[in-house]
């Protein structure tokens, strides 16, 4: 028999999946795959249930007008320049397909999230990635060897702000050198926001406001609204390419689930009036807090986080495929690392799970790091 | 500023979108874009209600495993080959990546669905149509033709039965010759059988049943259960494959929806077990008689369907641009017809429409014909 494509025969199942798989296996806490232990809010659920049984049938593959109109009013932007995805992967899937191919390179940091290489290479083009520096200070942006990475054939930037699994969110000092590389190179920004309401401090920029004219604006119901199997994505467009970009989306999956689109139209103006994104961000600043705190008291070091819901940590002696069968599950600093090294003993921790499971995670790690 | 990629730039509007957009535009009836008047069934709907604020996060790449289960029941494969997707285009989107690439061929029939091409193109594939034959007897295969039209670089044949626009399902002789054919080649094949359960008469056959170890089968909830908008398609793939298909459907939009996932692994069974299909299949069968009967006797030339909820007809003097500002919207059949010749006069009109809509249309058209 014939083989499949090369591109299928190096598909591999995700850390993500993997490790979810060993939680439910070991029955260990799992702080791996980032998925809230919370429902999403009941007026978002609610309004789901009302849409179901009238909003049935395909939407444009542009999404349902409504929805289009409530994504551009939250963000800012026009409704015409805003096209709905399956979630925020298929937002940057098709990004792929429209803004590079064979031939082209597109650069990202390192550690990087685990959909994008493979995206860019299903797209024909190579994936350059520019590792972070990690220092007692933290993480940051080495921009001397991003504009170093840059060759004649780079045709994209994907940014990651605030940055998973890193939890950092861009300066704006950072931003500005990074918009002043794409000016000078004429570079598509791809920029990945679906932990844009996730923050702690001030809200971190948005690179479409430092670079409108070239900024894809990724972003998800998913993060925001505690829904990331309803799958209603977006991509804010700079003006004037939503068209081309729907041309390329509808080949994908043709439309959003309709039911769901309805709801999010809702849910976005509904959870800006009530104040809801400010209750989540109180709310995961406790677990943070939390997770951080007792990770320090075992000792290890922990890089608190901006925004996201993880954290990054180091532990010299910790291997994350003993500590699942121990009860906890994380994810590996490695899955991060496709191409350079992996800083030492580095883990990603999910806080977007419940006290209770957080404190037996800590529990657990207690007699791991005690061994 | 840089361009997107020629595949952006090239792509349009689809023919369903544009006509959509015309019939609410001139308040016309639409028989044009393939989506119900009528709900889903309630048993789906109350399925979908409940399972909100309970299944809302992540299901595994493949599915949720209960999903999987019913589908594998309801098809009569194992579980473990079923892939899920959001809905039938992403289903075909995610095999033309896995089955084909640059400097191969993948064979079609023409007329064809319209996502076909562009997506063997954007997966870097060159697709080869064979035009269908159309006379006094209808619609027809011509083997020879395809035989012809096989080469080094073929790798897969797609076929759509029940088979839009042309509303024939493939004879148990034509598929022999198909299958066969794709054996001497090591050719894969791509069922589309989206329509599988809309069929008048005999239930048609499917080509997994006779090459299983070559065909992946293509299904999707949205015309069994009248719910095109919720995004839930599958893919059965040959044994041994599925975990392939997996590795790049996770890259597309990882997960279908979660809580519409949880609702179709339930409506799957009750569908059946309550004998749903047999009653979708009288209520089409009363509407496509009414449709055929209406526009025989506007002298037009109707090629009855054995299956989908569409017809194509034939009519000397008609133009659908026209029709539609006339009140009665349809696809050209050109619009299936990207590489050759359309025969003269040939639309396709839609009956999965409501009793009243199909009689204001005919209504509309006899002024229309008369004039």
């Amino acid at each position: 028999m014939r083989e499949l494509m090369p591109a299928a025969r190096a598909a591999q199942e995700s850390i993500f999946s993997v490790m979810s798989r060993q939680a439910v296996q070991y029955g260990a806490v799992n702080l791996g795959q980032g998925f809230p232990a919370d429902p999403p809010p009941s007026f978002l659920v609610d309004a789901a249930r009302a849409a179901l049984g009238h909003f049935d049938q395909y939407s444009p593959p542009a999404g349902l007008p409504a929805l289009r109109e409530a994504i551009g009013a939250d963000l800012g932007v026009n409704a015409e320049d805003v096209v709905v995805t399956c979630g925020a992967t298929e937002a940057l899937s098709v990004l792929a397909q429209c803004l590079y191919g064979p031939g082209n390179e597109v650069l990202m940091l390192e550690p990087v999230f685990d959909v994008y290489l493979p995206q860019a290479r299903l797209a024909g083009a190579t994936p350059v990635t520019v590792p972070m520096t990690l220092t007692g200070q933290g993480w940051a942006v080495d921009i001397a060897a991003v504009r170093a990475a840059v060759t004649e054939r780079t045709t994209a930037l994907l940014l990651n702000t605030p940055y998973n699994p890193t939890g950092t969110a861009f300066s704006d000092d950072e931003l500005r050198q990074l918009v002043m590389l794409a000016r000078e190179h004429d570079l598509w920004i791809i920029s990945d926001e679906v932990y844009d309401e996730l923050y702690f401090g001030q809200k971190p920029t948005s690179p479409r406001t430092l670079a409108p004219e070239r900024t894809f604006t990724v972003g998800s119901a998913g993060k925001r609204l505690e829904s990331t199997g309803w799958r209603v994505g977006w991509i804010a467009c700079p003006p004037g390419l939503a068209a081309q970009v729907t041309g390329v989306r509808q080949y994908g999956s043709f439309c959003a689930p309709m039911p769901l689109q309805a709801a999010v139209a809702q849910g976005l103006r509904q959870a800006r009036q009530e104040g809801y994104y400010q209750q989540l961000r109180e709310k995961y600043q406790v677990r943070m807090h939390l997770l951080a705190g007792g990770l320090r008291a075992l000792s290890a070091t922990v890089q608190e986080p901006r925004g996201t819901y993880f954290l990054t940590v180091q532990h010299p002696t910790w291997d994350a495929f003993t500590l699942v069968r121990q009860g906890v599950a994380v994810i590996p600093g490695s899955a991060f690392y496709p191409v350079h090294d992996c800083p030492a003993g580095l883990f990603r921790a999910a806080f977007c799970k419940s006290t209770l499971e957080i404190e037996r995670a800590l529990e657990h790690l207690s007699h791991v790091s005690c061994a």
